[in-house]
């Protein structure tokens, strides 16, 4: 049972060659750029841990684990796009480099090659690994368009947030854990215990990154504090906000999202404080994380094989950076 | 052995339903959009034709054929967003319609959408049939960024031309041929004739979408004779001109390249015909069909079963629409 930092090592042996052919250079190059401006490989690393769990790694691992980060680097690229980032892990993002054309077909021939890897496991198993991996991509698809269509509205509902980021963030993280499973041998329980696992840890983190955009360590967080709040972006924060203020704090509230004040974060902070937001979406925070170790609990296999993935749920929501 | 007709309307039994969820509608109607305005189904009825060439259809064909179909809309979505195009079968294109966000989202949940199809194949054809798919799929954007980096240089080879033409649209008629092929039980020698008879179909068909763009019958080509020269688009004709040209005529060319007069059609189709431009696409034209009609000759199958695919071929070239 290996570490998370000894799987990323394992993996990037296997990832870190060229995925695509030399020409057309004007295609592959962009594709290949967005690979070498690194990542932490999460995903594919819980295909090798989700194998882990219940088997010797097999070859079909590495394969699945390099289709599933090509298709994340795939969504990277198109909501990059679609977001109009400028930057990415720090470095261009791959549309500014190369221009909008070239960066759809990037991201396309992505996708593409990431079915090629999926297309070479082996045949027992590639009807499942195929099945899981479509619904996701789907579901990928509809998290992104979810969070553009709240961008567009005033009020969300918080169940229908918790939707958007489990569709737009966590079910690829269950998915991979259970594409792991499958891959090892598990049966269906064990299957969908992983996924479970993946997907509630998946949310919890990303409630994890809400909170600490706004409340994080500036020197440990690694981005600006209070970002969102200057954007007026939709995280649990606000949406918990708009539910719990009262009738002044709510004019208080709508005056801020109106304000490019200097000091708008610091009077949103304030407000959110106030109305308990920090406070919930820690508790919110916990209740998933503690779901996901409650679902690997679960899994029926004896307890000394899951330190690892208990690590890497420790490592990702008892972080600050 | 049905005729193109009916089995196109077999094809659009299986097609006209909803290929998509209900929600989020905001992705799906959008993709749902693409699909009902219509389309001539020309590639899946080349799955159900090259299938019935060697046996009766088997439910396969319809999954493919259908992935194929899904496919094509997404590469007309994305190409339609880098070609800024404002219409397709005269409706507005989808990020005309819905915003570019969501059509870039909607072409890759389409593409998800083909790999679903493609995962319901028989496990004793699934691995060559996504071989032969996912090979395409990157050709076919291979040939896009080609067509893209072409716009964008002076000259442009002959051959270069030939081989983006082929990757752009003649591959993916090809890949439907052998898909229905091997869905029908051919053997390699068989499948590979049938590649190229689609193949060399879809170059000739494109050669002489070039041709009646300029010297079509206005009345019957349904399209703005003369639209290629306007936007001096690299077609075979201004790629044999030229190559062809004399001194005082290279010098004509460029002029009328960057020329806005009103009689920029009529002077440049007088020097394509000086130059043999015409009668050059119209033979080059010729040797692709004839060399498409050789490959299905040779395919092994008594005469009288290919009946429905040289009357295709014959559609395909002899229209003047």
């Amino acid at each position: 049972m290996k570490t998370f930092a000894g799987l990323s090592a394992i993996f990037e042996e296997h990832f870190s060659c060229r995925h695509f052919p030399t020409t057309p250079s004007t295609l592959y190059d962009p594709a290949q750029y967005i690979l070498s401006i690194g990542g932490k490989r999460i995903r594919p690393v819980c295909v090798l841990m989700g194998n882990e769990l219940f088997d010797e790694i097999q070859p079909d691992a590495y394969n699945v684990g390099i289709a599933v980060e090509l298709f994340h680097n795939f969504t990277l690229i198109h909501d990059d796009i679609m977001d109009n980032a400028p930057l990415r892990r720090g470095k261009p993002t791959l549309h500014v480099k190369y221009g909008t054309a070239t960066a759809i077909l990037a991201g396309d021939v992505m996708f593409a090659q990431a079915h090629e890897y999926l297309s070479k496991i082996s045949i027992e198993r590639i009807k499942p690994i195929l099945a899981l991996f479509n619904k996701t991509t789907k579901e990928v698809c509809e998290g992104q368009q979810l969070d553009m269509d709240f961008e567009k509205k005033d009020q969300v509902h918080l169940d229908d947030y918790l939707q958007m980021i489990a569709l737009k963030t966590s079910v690829l993280l269950g998915a991979s854990m259970q594409l792991g499973a499958i891959i090892g041998g598990a049966g269906k329980r064990n299957q969908q215990l992983m996924y479970e696992f993946g997907k509630n840890l998946g949310i919890a983190f990303q409630l994890q990154d809400d909170y600490l955009d706004a409340f994080g360590n500036p020197d440990k967080f690694g981005k600006q504090v209070g970002g969102d709040i200057l954007l007026n972006k939709k995280t649990i924060l606000l949406l918990h906000t708009f539910n719990a203020a009262n009738a002044q704090q709510k004019t208080e509230l709508t005056g801020l999202l109106q304000s490019n004040n200097p000091d708008k974060v610091s009077k949103m902070l304030q407000l959110f404080k106030l109305c308990g937001a920090d406070v919930f979406a820690r508790q919110l925070k916990d209740q998933y994380y503690n779901e996901a170790l409650k679902n690997l609990e679960e899994v029926a296999v004896t307890g000394s094989r899951k330190k690892a993935l208990q690590q890497l749920a420790e490592m990702l929501l008892n972080r600050e950076n």
